[in-house]
């Protein structure tokens, strides 16, 4: 368990209480008892027990029941939850430092923050089904790229810092013209920046050994580094907008120095300030990244949040994260899809942009959709109010004899009281107002969108300030003008917007709540989530997302908190944060966890650096070189080279296992140079390979460390524990095993856990590798709440079903598709990979039309082509039913006889290569295809009373990718 | 405003707080300020001002603005609902009478009571876009009609007391052959009903005459009555089971004997109880009502709640309210719709069975889903929890010496304490407990579902009892089956249900969350609701349900609270509620305002046993004449005649405007005896009649009162008040102008509003009509969060536009269909009737040709054949935005162009006669109809982006009545 949480456990009740209702058990875990006693018959077993002894290997298996308490009602769980959230105390936010207060539009929570349409959505790799998300994301890029006046933005980033880090990484990437030394050249940063921003890029830049320095740049390029900068050259700057200090800085000189250079330029930029100052693309940026909190998206104590980032035409293909471009679908209709995956980490590995392989989903499309129904007006009024607050209690401080740290702000004044700032603090506080205490004599104050003349008064409070001294009539409505000074009183008329943004007809149309209602439906109806129907991706862990789980997450009490309020309002959410990393540990057999890393890309990184200060603390740093199987997940390498490591790839047995003599070999040839292996268990292969200690031993004797990617602890939980079958560190997937919805593409969480000897790398608010100190907070009580609604029995059989489900359908598809590898008993863990090469081969049907086939069938498409290409691979989870598995499996061997009625010749023809079938192709007056329309429309009866049809036909990736288009597309190309 | 309530005004802050957001009111309101100058062009106006100007005849228009206080933004309101619900302390409700805690299934609460989806949708007299309702509707009836052990049960109640009133009218219609006397014979109800049971049949029975007394039925019909029964005849008796005292009685002896009389019998049942005991039907009841609350339904401080009705077969045509039923498609595929509507009032009128004309759709929904998700074995396991925690309860009181009042017990214990039941009761309040102050020496305990061992020490210490009296280990599951005596310990074994329940697979399929939420999910999917698609009902006023209204009724605070706790805990419900009820006296001119009633058609009965009171306490008996136009919805005859009025029908003159002349004839031949006029302004013709003054002035110079039905106070709010010009009673349907969604058929609310000299004839707790002081109390809020974001120019400016709104749709339609009426200055006021009649003639079309044709184009069809057959009335509202009245407008256009295309001899094979169009019909292999299928699914192009296929074609209603089937049909029907 982390310091910095308190751990009052009086909050809970761990007493089982007698309940009427039937367990949560049983309302997550898909299959009845009499099913689960049907499916084992068909496996051959007697009972769930033999399963999973025959499954798991013996010498891993745990031999202690899990430490947690006993599985509570959900009426339990969401008192108890509620308790915990009376531990916070909630205050009106004026600390800002990167988080500001703001209204989530009720519509918008409501359809989508607490909406399983949007919520339980997968990644949109399979664009056909997914229309709905890819536009709203579309619209988040095009809301991003106007404001920044930058034409190319990605689908979100994660969060601010780690976004700036990226940048960094890029500029580096982007600039090797300028490297003229080993380190590539010299990064400066502003002084200027969010102290948790410098953090980060500092520790991500120190793992690889970049140059960066913090300078004061207020004033251009400082004269005494001119030397240093002709030596080594300038890669890069990072600059903020407006700055930590709440300045707004005319940024165009010291742009023009750096580019002089030929360093590129990156500006940290408000978003919402950008509706009134020049965006960083006009005046000269390369980059641009920030925040879209506070475009609607709750505090969340910190997170998940948008962040996004931004380029110019050019620098595309180094962007980090998912893009969404414009392409079309085969009769030619605009349809959206993700861009230039073949940049991504799980295509490039070790040659990544980056290790970065989850987006802020759902908060991008809440920040998008905040943008849509507010419009450009909205969003400038709400910039104006803003500022206006601002601009009017720096007026009635200055009134009262206060000095201002900075003459030039947007939305944040700081104010010197040498030797006062504590009590200036204090006193507002008791005024319901949470202050920033920036140092013993600076106190900052931030004004948002929410920030009203009740809440000046109070902050004019604190400084003993009269409240007659705030201009304009208290209270009065902004409407009638006499409310105080002008828009843009302390924005510099050189640095004031002109160009105008978001005029696109998207964020001119939806005004009226209804309109934006049914704009919202529409949308998600176009989509395939959980909702409708399993989402069997292998390795996703698509489980249920318990809507009990979800409650609390939008109440006041978690969601309106502040990262950085005083800890002593933040009880509830220490406790819970805690308790989690507390429960979780003791899952996985670690002596500690911290929930920080708010992706699991984030989470190995951070579990790869703990790797890597080991043994550089223990004067080993010559050890830099992480083994890593073939089958790896393409983020394992990216990651593994972000903390500073070389990337080695140990090579696969025909069986699926890592090859031993191999491992033997790598590890010979790097003696005394091996940090890790990374190595996923069960293996992304699916199977519990019997030799996963033998591996561990090899690597501890070597001197290496093992990290155990946690993707797969789906298949662990209860049964097993990494961290007592030979592994030193392990990220979880809190969005896979433990109920966090994917969002259509995140948010992820990403917990990394260590051993005993590790507990001091561990990420922590003095070293962190997020923005907030707590990472994506606002999304744990749901994987809190999953722990305690299941009980350590409950988790545990939760596993044992999940064995059971891919077992069955392992069992049933292997008469048609082979399976590609098992255990040693002849069984699967909790996914199985179809081999689909053979059929291919035959039949020319690739097991990417295989995919599109069974959105006919009304199905998600399983994972494809990882980890083995021309493959599928396939996860029920637990919380499929029987019936609907056997509605996957019916239509799996539909298809199977489809491919065996196809030939290569055939094939341009068939019904697999033109699938999926929009509604528009089914009811078209002519039809010439070779096969009926029953035949493409309802191949089986089923589907007769309930059909869903993609509002688009197959999608041309490549056309999108030659002719790259990432902003909304006009209205005219929708027409006929 | 009205004496039962608290008013602390000190809860809200009624200052006009600045604010960045744009105002709620261009939320609820559609057109943009653009749009609307666009409409006024259209229709050659200047100004808004001067639309309202022509169209609102000066002498009724009101001279002040509205004293309401000006708009809120949704984040101060709902800050200020915060406040409110505060004041409300939420205790352990263990009071009963007929009001027990629940759990409502989180998945449940999130799909169903807080989704759109289903809280927008109309009643399902569209069956072909209301298949997933109707399905969800008919799960209720089945619930019902198998734990009542009676064949057919109707879609729901509005409340239990109503019901049981309802049922003992049935009695009377259908029992005439025991009518020995003019007052139809006698009525017995069992001493043992809930109280409110027998003060609402007591209020329905004396306003029609009908002899209906108490007496204890335990031990028989008494012997001191046979004399009477004899001379007057028996009609009928009414049993409660349990009783209100907690008794389970076995009642075959009394049925038995009143059968031998030749009476009916109803059984007013907790359909929890039946899952335990005997059901009514088996101990040869003929009726049995109750309600469903605890059926997952929140107890909303007294409602709203979906009460019941079940009878035998042969009694379904005397049934009131709706029924829904099996029958079949165009192709003969099984579909659901309303059956034998040809009974209900807005058909047969003053003959009707029920003036009721609302249901509780939302809430019988929720609680149909309650019992599909737990199943029969979940409900007896709720049920036996119940019970053997009273069991429990009932032994350790007994053991510390207490002396029960009844034996036999299902989970309601009273207990003797002479003299100190105030104490007790004061006793367990401290503890946290509401119990049931019966009487001053009687205390009474309710046990339910959520009843844990904590709360039974809880009572116990209030009763001075330890602990240690409980049998069982306290906080043991029960699973391990130590909790205590067995579950039928106080249910004497004559009196066991051995009968099966909720046989049908739909209650014993969808068990684990992910099987719900896609059931939940299929089943809307299959619907059209305001979510998707603009739903123009004439005189429905179906507006935005916006978000911020409807989130408060899920707060604990608001819907965890007893209808009767003390009034302490209640102080912010009975602030809200008295609020509301002081706002809309204000806007309807009135002294006073009645929220009580639970439905338009209940407001319309106390406002008419209002006058009927006022005038018998003026010595005026003999005034019983109800004048009503021809014109008038049906529900105000049917209303009348249950306040014991006599119909005298004023015919419509050619302009659509009362016929003065036969108005002076009617009022000259009932000289003397005109008790009420009962007119409807806006009339039901949709049309300002500029006489209204001079109806009203004829008839009070006639001595007769003014009976303003409220149906269309949409047109009227902040412009004219009919409190003001001529009204002495108005019913309000906050349902319609206020805001609560439809919720698929109701909730509805139907507050009544009177001058001061009615004021005493309001309903109240002491005069109820229904089972609850305060009606449908948990829906207020929705209606109080409106008035406050709207502001008194918010509310005025909503009138306006729906004025706009329908005056563009008249005349941009008017080219194409006549408007029936229209105003003295050629305009309409919020709706207007479209006049099919010549075309029908020409080419054979009807007027529901036309609304299944519009569902192809995705739209709910206007209101059909009301007021004037062959005719359809559309509503805008101010809600919908120009966008959406165009696109209906040009997809009328293009029906009329169908029209046109259409003659008798090519009807039946027309596109128009073939409406509605499944896909599956769409995407047959054969296709001979005599149109492309191009022009059926996608006659207008912006259709290919955004399609609606309905899951069934047109509904053959006759052949389902002919076939009459009122549950689940079995799953073979619908094999192909």
């Amino acid at each position: 368990m982390n310091a910095m949480y308190s751990t009052d456990a009086n909050t809970q009740r761990h007493e089982p209480r007698d309940t009427a209702s039937a367990p949560f058990t049983s309302r997550h875990i898909g299959p009845r008892p009499a099913d689960a006693e049907h499916m084992l018959s068909v496996l051959g077993f007697d009972s769930l027990a033999d399963l999973v002894d025959a499954a798991v290997p013996a010498d891993i298996r745990q031999d202690t029941p899990l430490d947690l308490p006993p599985a509570l009602t959900e009426a339990a769980v969401l008192e108890d939850l509620r308790a915990i959230a009376n531990r916070n105390i909630v205050k009106t936010q004026m600390i800002g430092q990167g988080f500001f207060d703001t209204v989530t539009p009720p519509v918008v929570l409501r359809k989508v923050l607490e909406n399983p349409a949007w919520y339980t959505a997968y990644t949109p790799y399979q664009p056909e089904i997914s229309q709905g998300r890819l536009e709203a994301l579309l619209n988040f890029q095009t809301m991003v790229s106007d404001l920044t006046g930058l034409e190319i933005a990605n689908a979100s980033m994660l969060d601010e810092a780690s976004a700036a880090a990226e940048a960094v990484l890029l500029m580096h990437r982007a600039n090797k013209k300028s490297a003229r030394t080993a380190s590539g050249g010299i990064t400066l940063l502003d002084a200027d920046l969010y102290p948790q921003t410098r953090a980060v890029i500092q520790g991500r830049a120190s793992a690889l050994g970049l140059d960066v320095r913090t300078a004061d740049l207020a004033a251009g390029l400082p004269a005494e580094l001119a030397a240093d900068l002709d030596e080594k050259g300038l890669c890069g700057i990072v600059l903020q907008q407006p700055g930590d200090s709440g300045r707004v800085q005319d940024h165009t000189a010291v742009i023009a120095q750096a580019k002089e250079r030929g360093a590129l330029v990156t500006v940290a930029a408000d978003l919402l300030s950008l509706a009134l100052i020049t965006p960083p693309g006009e005046q000269g940026a390369d980059i641009a990244v920030g925040n879209t909190q506070r475009f609607g998206v709750p505090l969340f104590f910190g997170g998940p949040h948008a962040a996004y980032m931004a380029v110019p035409k050019g620098l595309e293909r180094q962007l980090p994260g998912r893009l969404v471009g414009v392409s079309q679908d085969a009769a030619g209709r605009p349809a959206y899809r993700l861009a230039l995956q073949t940049r991504e980490q799980h295509i490039r590995r070790e040659k990544a942009t980056s290790n970065i392989c989850t987006a802020q989903a759902l908060l991008a499309i809440t920040a998008s959709m905040f943008a849509v129904y507010h419009g450009p007006e909205g969003v400038t009024a709400i910039a104006e109010h803003a500022h206006r607050q601002a601009t009017r209690l720096a007026a009635a401080l200055e009134a009262a004899g206060f000095t201002l740290t900075q003459d030039a702000f947007f939305d944040t004044v700081q104010v010197s009281v040498p030797g006062l700032a504590r009590t200036v603090v204090t006193a507002a506080e008791a005024a319901g107002v949470n202050l920033r205490l920036v140092d013993a004599g600076t106190v900052g104050i931030s004004c948002d969108e929410t920030t009203t003349d009740e809440d000046l008064v109070a902050v004019l409070s604190a400084f003993g300030a009269p409240r007659e001294s705030l201009p304009g009539r208290i209270g009065g409505p902004e409407a009638t003008g006499d409310a105080g000074p002008s828009a843009s009183a302390r924005i510099p008329a050189t640095q004031r917007r002109s160009s105008a943004f978001m005029t696109h007809p998207v964020f001119n149309t939806y005004k009226s709540e209804t309109q934006m209602l049914r704009y919202l439906k529409r949308l998600s109806g176009y989509d395939l989530a959980l909702d409708r129907t399993m989402i069997p991706l292998g390795s996703c862990t698509m489980k249920l997302n318990a809507t009990a789980e979800m409650e609390s997450i939008s109440w006041p009490e978690f969601c309106s908190i502040h990262p950085f309020a005083p800890d002593h309002q933040t009880e509830g959410w220490r406790f819970l944060l805690g308790d989690l990393e507390e429960k979780l540990a003791e899952i996985t057999g670690y002596a500690a966890v911290s929930i920080q890393p708010n992706a699991g890309s984030q989470g190995e990184y951070a579990g790869l650096l703990a790797i890597r200060r080991f043994h550089l603390d223990h004067g080993e740093g010559e050890r830099d070189v992480c083994l890593i199987p073939a089958s790896a997940h393409g983020t394992n390498a990216a990651s593994a080279v972000l903390a500073g490591l070389k990337v080695v790839v140990v090579a696969t047995a025909p069986d699926g296992t890592i090859d031993s003599d191999d491992l033997t070999a790598k590890i010979e040839a790097n003696a005394g140079k091996v940090a890790a292996i990374m190595i996923t268990y069960p293996s992304t292969h699916g199977v519990y390979d019997a030799d996963v200690r033998e591996v561990c031993r090899k690597v501890h004797e070597a001197g290496g460390q093992v990290y155990i990617d946690g993707a797969n602890l789906n298949a662990l939980v209860g049964l097993a524990q990494p961290g007592k079958f030979g592994g030193d560190v392990s990220h979880l997937n809190l969005h896979k095993t433990f109920c966090i919805p994917h969002g259509g593409g995140g948010p992820g969480v990403g917990p990394v856990a260590v051993a005993e000897h590790l507990k001091p790398y561990l990420p922590s608010a003095e070293r962190p590798i997020t923005s907030a100190p707590y990472g994506s907070a606002g999304v744990m009580p749901i994987s809190w709440a999953y722990l305690y609604l299941m009980g350590a029995e409950g988790l545990t059989d939760a596993t044992r079903h999940a064995l059971l489900n891919a077992n069955y359908v392992a069992k049933r598809l292997g008469e048609k598709f082979p399976i590609l590898y098992t255990g040693e008993t002849g069984l699967v863990a909790h996914e199985c990979i179809l081999d689909l090469r053979e059929l291919t081969a035959r039949s020319g049907v690739t097991a990417e039309d295989v995919c599109k086939r069974l959105i006919d069938y009304g199905f998600h498409a399983p994972t494809l082509a990882f980890p083995v290409a021309g493959t599928l691979m396939m996860e029920p989870t637990e919380s499929e039913d029987l019936a609907e598995i056997d509605r996957f499996i019916d239509a799996m061997i539909a298809i199977h006889a489809e491919m065996e009625a196809t030939t290569p010749e055939t094939l341009g023809a068939s019904v697999l290569r033109n699938a999926p079938h929009p509604a528009e192709v089914l009811t078209a007056d002519e039809w010439d295809r070779r096969y009926p329309r029953s035949q493409a429309a309802y191949p089986v009866d089923s589907l007769r009373r309930d059909k869903y049809f993609p509002p688009v036909g197959r999608i041309d990736g490549a056309w999108g990718d030659r002719n790259l288009f990432c902003s909304c597309p006009p209205i005219e190309s929708f027409e006929n």
